[in-house]
């Protein structure tokens, strides 16, 4: 299932998206997918991003490739940070960049929405605790991480995370392509398989620090080919079986 | 004004602190401060964390002598973190150690309470954004706070972070005593006055990175003295005119 979050005639509500309609749901899907019966066109609401975590982890160097590019060393544990979830923006809306003049970086990776509040979870039992995965965009300013070591302030700026556009419920996120295009050249191409940790060692190792509830977000990493975006730039995301995240560069 | 949080015969609520009693209030304090006439005693009800944050964002290195006793340079700007809000536990509440072999510290702390959306807020201005301050203890591993580079992991363990117990409105920040005793013998002694970045600049620096929004927290580093805990620890955190929040290590 693609699961959407989106705004109609004043009202927040989640839907199935079934192809140019969305079937509205009752309450929160994290509780049980109930239909209304009411349908609405997907061009008739503003599609929200699928969720508004009350925490947004990050992976860092999670991929083999972008691990080499960077000039680190492969990490032994996953490497966390977080980000202000006020930083998240959904499909179609703009990057804000905080200083032109800084070099500021895309980076595709995938997500995992939590499904239920999660806490001490075997990585054989994470599928049980992830509702589904959706597409990010972890903007970075390298400068400022760079120069603060910590990871937080270069990637918290407001819409410095677009997400969405759905949240897919039916997914093996251990094999899908993730690519990324700026103004249509490919920049970012690569499969989730080449994850240092893959997504359950992920939910397991998390959810060994933090309770996790239902809605929080974790992206987890990204893999090579980033570089710098400019005022004007195009990026497109696209996750194999999930679907395309679509923003523009103010 | 003192507000606390609590819940009482299943219900949580805000209240204004009077003595030994609460004056309970209607709604949420951040968007005015109403008593519904309702008094209900201390004792009678179980005191919460004061705020159940959106965002909860740290200062690291933020009194001239912790930086030393660090043996880090002063920070030219401020040192920003997050760390999950899951983490937070309520006065009284027990610290569960993650690992009782690693050396985890204690960290006093005065928290800044957001009462407005805050968006680059002059330091000016700054006054007008906050609600009140209330005390924390921003709870270390150290061993994982290196190992990782980040400082998310090693702070973000679930009741890593004693808040509370009350917010105090009305105060002037920057001129406060903060201390905190371990099994009853002082281990950190100092004033607001020696904070490097002072209140008003660190909500101008933090507003002009991300939306803050209403019950927001922001911690606002610790000064030196810092120093390991043990099991059976009693840890009693006191900041002039705000309280004295207490915390027992499991």
């Amino acid at each position: 299932m693609k699961i959407v979050r989106f705004s109609h005639q004043g009202t927040t509500s989640y839907g199935l998206l079934e192809g140019s309609s969305i079937a509205v749901l009752s309450g929160s899907p994290f509780e049980k997918i109930e239909k209304t019966g009411k349908v609405v066109p997907l061009d008739a609401v503003r599609v929200l991003a699928p969720v508004a975590p009350s925490k947004l982890v990050c992976v860092g160097l999670n991929y083999t490739l972008h691990a080499e590019e960077s000039g680190v060393p492969v990490p032994e544990e996953p490497m966390l940070f977080m980000c202000a979830p006020s930083a998240i923006i959904a499909d179609g809306e703009q990057i804000q960049l905080d200083n032109a003049d800084d070099r500021i970086d895309f980076e595709a990776e995938i997500g995992i929405v939590v499904g239920r509040r999660a806490r001490n979870v075997a990585a054989s039992d994470a599928g049980d605790y992830i509702f589904g995965y959706t597409c990010a965009n972890d903007v970075s300013n390298r400068v400022l991480q760079k120069k603060d070591g910590q990871f937080t302030r270069a990637k918290s700026f407001d819409t410095y995370k677009p997400v969405g556009p759905v949240i897919e419920t039916d997914l093996d996120p251990d094999n899908v392509d993730i690519k990324l295009w700026q103004n249509g050249e490919l920049r970012q191409s690569s499969n989730t398989n080449d994850m240092i940790f893959p997504i359950a060692r992920i939910l397991e190792f998390v959810s060994g620090i933090m309770t996790l509830e239902p809605g929080d977000l974790i992206i987890t990493g990204t893999p090579s080919g980033v570089g710098p975006m400019a005022s004007g730039d195009e990026i497109v995301i696209e996750i194999e079986k999930i679907g395309r995240l679509h923003s523009r560069v103010a």
